[in-house]
C-alpha cells in the first residue's frame, strides 16, 4: 500500500485510487482547463486510456491496474447487500464485505475480462501489459473458497504496482539530485514528470528532489513540438508545484545553451539500448549535440525497466513515425499549405557518447557503455528484473 | 525598369507595381488564404507595412518605394483632366500626362510627406529608410519646371530599386547554385525566399536557380517556431512554384541530419558581422552545430548589404527579444499555463567557423573570416556600397 507520507510529495495526482474511484487529471485539456475525472468503471478507464487523458508509460500501467480493481469493486457493489460507499481504498485498504454468498469464479472471470479489455486500449504500451499481467498473476494464486482473500490480494497488487512505481521515481530523484547544485539552471524536454508516471517523475523527479533538499533550481522547458508536452504539461506541473518555469521553442535552445544560460540538460527516456544509446522524444538528440559543443552536462533519468539490453545499439531501436497532421495542423487549423508533407518521427536516438550519465533507481551510470549496463543487468538478474 | 524576362522567374508576386496599384500577397493570411491586395494609396501601403502583410527587409524597401510612387500617381489623378486609368507601370513605364498646369513643388512636397509617413511604419527596418532615401534623393535632383521629367525620374527610381534587388537575388542564386548538386536534399529555415525579398529570394533563390538549371532538389523546411514562417510561407511559395517540400519541427532536424537525410543546410541572414558571424532567425545556430557534428555543409545566402563590418563579431550584434505570447499562445489559445515565462529571442548568432560558405551577389566567401570579408568590402568601396 502506498505510504501516506509519500502523498505529500505527489503534488501531481496523475492517478489515485480513493473511495471507489480512480482520480486522474484530464491531460488532453491541460493547461487551458484543469479537469479532475473520477473514473468509476472499466469502460471509463478504457475511454481515458484510448483518448490519452492519461499518458506516459508508468502512468498507463498504474491506471490499468486500478481499472481492474474498479471493475471488481463494481461487481462487489452488485453482490453485497446494502453495500458501503467503497470497498477498496489506496490509503485505507480493503474492507466492507464478507465471503458469504459470493462466487469466487465470477470475480476471477470479471478480472480476466477487464484485463483483456484494457489491454486493447494502447497496443504498444509495454507498461500496460506488464501491469495487467501482474494483476492476472495475482488472480491465479487465489484460493477459490476465499473471495475476500482474493479481492484483498488483487487490491494489494494494484496498490503495490502504484507504490513500486513511486518508489522507483523517488529513488531516481535521490540518485540524480546530487548532480543538481544549488542555483543551477536546468533545461528539460517533453514531459518526464509526475503526469507521465505514478506521480513524481523521472527527469522532473530529479528536479523535485533537488528542490526538496532546499536547492534553488531555475527550470527551462522546451515547448516540445508538435504536441507541446513541455509547454502544456511540464510547465503546468511545475507551476502547480510552485516552481518557476520558462518555456522556449526548440529552436531557441541553441541560443540558450551557447550563451551558457543553462548548467545542465536533463531528460527522460523511452527506450535505452544495451550500449546506452537512448531513444527519447524527438528533439532530445539536438540538445545532446549542443551540450557536447558547449560543454554542458547532459543527463538521462529513467527507470531500469527502460533498458532493453536485447537491443545492441540505438540503430536497432524502432522509431514510430507519427501522423503528418500533427505538424501541418494546429488546433484544427492548417499551419502548412495543403499538399505539403511532414517529417514527424516521435523519437530520436542520442548516442551514449553524448550522455554524461544515466540516472536510474539502481544507481547512476556515468559515461554509459555496454559493459557498465551489462554489469547492472547481471547484478539484478536480468534487464527487466526491476519490474 | 524591371526586365520582362525576369517576370517569368518571379513566381511569388511579393510586390509588383502594375497599372495604378501595388499588388501584394497578404502574408498574414498565408497559407490558409491566398489573398492578393492592390494597394492604391499611401495609407493602404502604410497599413500593409504596419500589419506585416509584407515582411522581409528587401520586400519592405521595394513596397515603400512604390508607396511613394502611388502617392504621386494619386496626385496626378487629381490634377490631370480626364485622367487615364494609370500613369506609371512597372512594365510600360510612364505615360498619360503633360506638365501643363501642374505645380512641381506640390509633387515634391507630396513625395517628402509620403516618405516621412511610410518611414514610421517599421522603425527598425534598415531597408525601409534606404529605399525612401533613394526616392528623396531622386526628388532633390529634379528640374522645377519639368513635372513630367520629375515624375518620370521618381518612377524610374522606384522601378530601379525593385530591379536592383531582383538582380542581387538572381546573382546570389547564380553564385550559390554550384553548391547544389543534382539529387541533393536541402534543409532551410524560416523564409528567405521570394516572399521576404523582391520576389526571388536569397537561400530559396539558390534552390530556385538550381531547379532552373534542371537539377533535382529535395527540399526540407523547418516549420520555424514560434511564427511558423517555414511552414506557412516557405512551404507556400515552394508549392506555388511546384516544388515538393517536407516540413518538420525544429526538434526533428537532428533526427534528419544525423540520419544523413540532407546533403546541405541553406539559410538566409539578418546581419553578418565583420568576421562572418551571422545573425539569422532563432534556430539557425542549432542547425549549424548539427551540421558540424554530422559533416553536412552549412551555407548562408545573403546580399552584401547584410554585412555590417562596423561590428567586429557576433557578440556585438544586438538580438531582439520578442513578446512571450508568441510562444505561450497560438491562434489566440494559450499553449502554456498562465504565469509561465517564455524565452523568445528573434535571432541567434552562428559563429563563422561553423559556416561552410557565405553566398553573396559579389561572390562566395568560403570558410568566411574577417580578412576575406574586408577584402570584398575594400574592393567594393565600403560595406554598404552594394545598395
Amino acid at each position: 500500500m502506498v505510504k501516506e507520507s509519500h502523498d505529500q510529495r505527489i503534488v501531481v495526482s496523475t492517478v489515485d485510487y480513493r473511495r471507489g474511484g480512480i482520480r486522474i487529471v484530464d491531460q488532453t485539456l491541460l493547461p487551458a482547463e484543469e479537469v479532475v475525472l473520477d473514473l468509476r468503471s472499466a469502460a471509463e478507464v478504457a475511454e481515458a486510456l484510448t483518448m490519452l487523458r492519461v499518458r506516459g508509460a508508468p502512468a498507463i500501467g498504474v491506471v490499468a491496474a486500478y481499472g481492474v480493481l474498479i471493475s471488481l469493486e463494481n461487481l462487489l457493489r452488485e453482490k453485497v447487500e446494502d453495500p458501503p460507499p467503497y470497498f477498496f481504498d489506496r490509503l485505507e485498504g480493503v474492507s466492507g464485505f464478507e465471503a458469504g454468498g459470493l462466487d469466487p469464479e465470477e470475480f476471477r472471470a470479471r478480472l480476466l475480462d477487464t484485463a483483456g479489455r484494457l489491454a486493447s486500449t494502447r497496443p504498444t504500451a509495454v507498461n500496460l501489459f506488464w501491469a495487467l499481467d501482474r494483476m492476472k498473476s495475482a488472480a491465479e494464486a487465489f484460493d477459490p473458497a476465499d473471495t475476500v482473500g482474493f479481492c484483498g490480494r488483487v487490491a494489494r497488487e494494484a496498490f503495490e504496482i502504484h507504490e513500486s512505481e513511486l518508489e522507483i521515481e523517488f529513488a531516481i530523484g535521490r540518485n540524480g539530485s546530487r548532480y543538481i547544485k544549488d542555483g543551477m539552471a536546468v533545461l528539460t524536454h517533453c514531459n518526464a514528470g509526475g503526469l507521465a508516471t505514478a506521480g513524481y517523475g523521472t527527469a522532473l523527479g530529479v528536479i523535485y528532489r533537488a528542490l526538496e533538499e532546499g536547492k534553488n533550481v531555475e527550470v527551462y522547458a522546451d515547448e516540445t513540438r508538435p504536441l507541446l508536452q513541455g509547454a502544456r504539461l511540464t510547465a503546468w506541473e511545475l507551476r502547480r508545484r510552485g516552481v518557476e518555469v520558462t518555456v522556449l521553442c526548440e529552436g531557441a535552445a541553441a541560443s540558450l545553451i551557447s550563451s551558457r544560460g543553462v548548467d545542465a540538460v536533463l531528460v527522460g527516456a523511452d527506450r535505452i539500448a544495451g550500449n546506452g544509446d537512448t531513444a527519447n522524444k524527438v528533439g532530445t538528440l539536438g540538445l545532446a549535440v549542443l551540450c557536447e559543443r558547449y560543454g554542458v552536462p547532459f543527463f538521462v533519468a529513467a527507470p531500469w525497466s527502460t533498458f532493453d539490453v536485447s537491443i545492441g545499439s540505438g540503430e536497432d531501436i524502432p522509431i514510430e513515425n507519427r501522423p503528418e497532421e500533427e505538424v501541418t495542423c494546429f488546433a484544427g487549423r492548417r499551419t502548412a499549405p495543403a499538399g505539403v508533407s511532414a517529417y514527424n518521427p516521435a523519437f530520436d536516438v542520442t548516442p551514449a557518447e553524448l550522455i554524461t550519465a544515466i540516472i536510474t533507481e539502481r544507481g547512476v551510470i556515468e559515461e554509459p557503455d555496454g559493459d557498465k549496463i551489462a554489469e547492472i543487468a547481471r547484478a539484478s538478474g536480468g534487464a527487466q528484473a526491476g519490474r
